[in-house]
């Protein structure tokens, strides 16, 4: 077992509010075999990545330089049932500043209901204040803004998509 | 003078299209004297940013993996006139795909409307096509939604931010 970031990164806080049971965590290595893929698949298409192909990926993000911080939710069955990303970004506006990304938040439809994807947004919220980032961003259907500002979250901008390939058909309806 | 990427990567379609005696090229590593940071102010705060902390920021981003690609429009009297970010995520879905983020457009407020900000665009979306991306997506404030539907993008979701130390007072109305 590998973390891919130190695991008290993740505010205690977070951590016992989540059901009996359940915990929150960097990915792991070894996250292939509890279904970490299988959450994603709630959000979007994600094809056929062997094991050595997930661990490739792994390997590559773990080694990009404190850019990529993705936590994953474990159930009481030792199963992955959500997940997370912040995406560190190096700005020189705001003297330099750091910039978070949230991306690809997925909670297993099995699973929805228990505030899992509120505990995901919170922990990546305090990695992200713990690193320095002056805000984090993020994209969301109309229907999510409202969770996202229980999170937090103010109404910025649009967000725009330019797809070079036609469109992966992303599940864009689906909910937190 | 040491460019941050290959300088062949911006297509040479785009290059042809500036204005007589302009460049287009990746962000170079003594473009501190040359009017960066003036640039990137017409966005929002840029703050007290010496020679060095530019350097040491460049060397950093230099030496992530794959992920920062800075360009600069020079004009005809060897300053810097624009501006713009690709930042390249990788992740798991799908089948580990790219995702470029494009941040941090700008143009000086005596040099718009020579297209620039299109040029800049195409710019960044032909080294995402390049580098596989499957799609390019940014955030970007209404009143520039047309401006991007001409560069190709389309109106998916909304942006949300989540400010840790208070709005770092973003000029939000500035244009391309």
């Amino acid at each position: 077992m590998t973390l891919l970031f130190p695991e008290d990164w993740i505010p205690q806080a977070v951590k016992t509010k989540l059901p009996d049971g359940y915990q929150i965590r960097p990915l792991d290595s070894n996250d292939y075999n509890r279904g970490f893929l299988q959450v994603l698949a709630v959000l979007t298409t994600v094809g056929e990545i062997s094991e050595r192909r997930f661990q490739e990926q792994y390997e590559y993000i773990k080694r990009a330089r404190d850019t990529y911080y993705l936590i994953v939710v474990e159930n009481d069955q030792g199963r992955i049932v959500g997940c997370g990303t912040l995406l560190v970004e190096r700005k020189f506006i705001h003297t330099c500043g750091l910039v978070g990304h949230i991306e690809d938040i997925a909670i297993a439809k099995s699973e929805q209901g228990k505030k899992l994807g509120l505990r995901i947004i919170d922990a990546l919220d305090g990695i992200a204040k713990e690193i320095g980032c002056y805000k984090n961003t993020l994209a969301c259907a109309e229907h999510n803004q409202i969770f996202y500002e229980k999170c937090g979250y103010k109404r910025n901008s649009l967000e725009m998509g330019h797809y070079f390939q036609g469109p992966p058909s992303p599940i864009r309806n689906a909910r937190i």
